[in-house]
């Protein structure tokens, strides 16, 4: 099974080598990761996705919790969350198919943020299925290169994941996120 | 100085365990880190972010070549690019003060992802410089917590990254992104 990991770490040397060496020596390959600053200055927050058996998974996740630069890891699977990846993706133009571009990308709510003569290049941002959707939808027109953050998530609640953990997630209403 | 590495790797497990022990080991923190999937099912990108020495840093990036499941690795420092950063965040509407929020949410190009009684979670992407901006706006109003991905960034150019890293990079027309 697919599991989104969340782990909020210290801000030192090492700490990921140190969580990425304990996963590789499990042979848990890690699909996407995202590493990036949080609220509290010395701390970080890592979301990753790995596919690996339910049961060795969480020894996995208790193991890590060990770190003592780990301050918690929280499975978001069977949970209530939003989750978000983001691409840049630079689009050949060269066979004349701008205005069709254009259109799809007002379609998908995406923004151009780069223009030239040959190409266009494209920010957008969702779920994981509405960006391989529209990287399908440019493989035509020529894609010249692409980079993906990786996921990251949020549980929905009105608190903090870290005070979530072990309650069944409420949903608190319709969320507004029906989009493309 | 800062530095913006892009690596091409391949998807298998221990890639990133390799690459982040080799940095820690040379006391390079990681600011940032996202790895994702790339046009090519075999392949990621990692695009991470670390502060250090110059002369230091491309004796690593060097050495992360011969790494023999690392395909390329670029500097982008110095080089015209455009990056990007993402975040979810939610925030305590606690106080009342829903519409205040929503109208900086609008003025930031931000969207409302998910609404419940007493929160409301926003996703927003842009430059390093706009998340942190509204990060600061919304600290008044009480941030539960948030998670980014961390940065991601790709040449301006009609060629892929892989190709140009030798020549200096051309700005081909003022692009279209003096946003928030």
């Amino acid at each position: 099974m697919r599991h989104v990991l969340s782990a909020l770490v210290m801000n030192q040397p090492g700490v990921l080598a140190h969580i990425s060496g304990m996963l590789a020596s499990r042979a848990f390959n890690i699909e996407s990761l995202a590493v990036g600053a949080t609220e509290t200055p010395e701390l970080s927050r890592m979301t990753f996705v790995v596919k690996g058996d339910d049961r060795v998974l969480d020894q996995v996740r208790k193991q890590l919790e060990k770190i003592i630069t780990v301050v918690k890891v929280i499975d978001f699977s069977n949970q209530n969350f939003v989750e978000r990846d983001l691409m840049l993706i630079k689009v050949s133009t060269d066979g004349g198919q701008r205005s069709a571009i254009h259109e799809l990308v007002d379609i998908f709510r995406a923004r151009i943020v780069d223009v030239g003569p040959l190409h266009v290049m494209i920010e957008i941002s969702g779920q994981e299925r509405k960006i391989e959707a529209f990287i399908d939808i440019m493989r035509p027109y020529g894609i010249i290169e692409l980079v993906r953050t990786g996921r990251i998530a949020l549980l929905r609640s009105a608190v903090s994941s870290e005070d979530v953990e072990t309650e069944q997630p409420r949903s608190l209403e319709p969320p507004p996120e029906a989009m493309v």
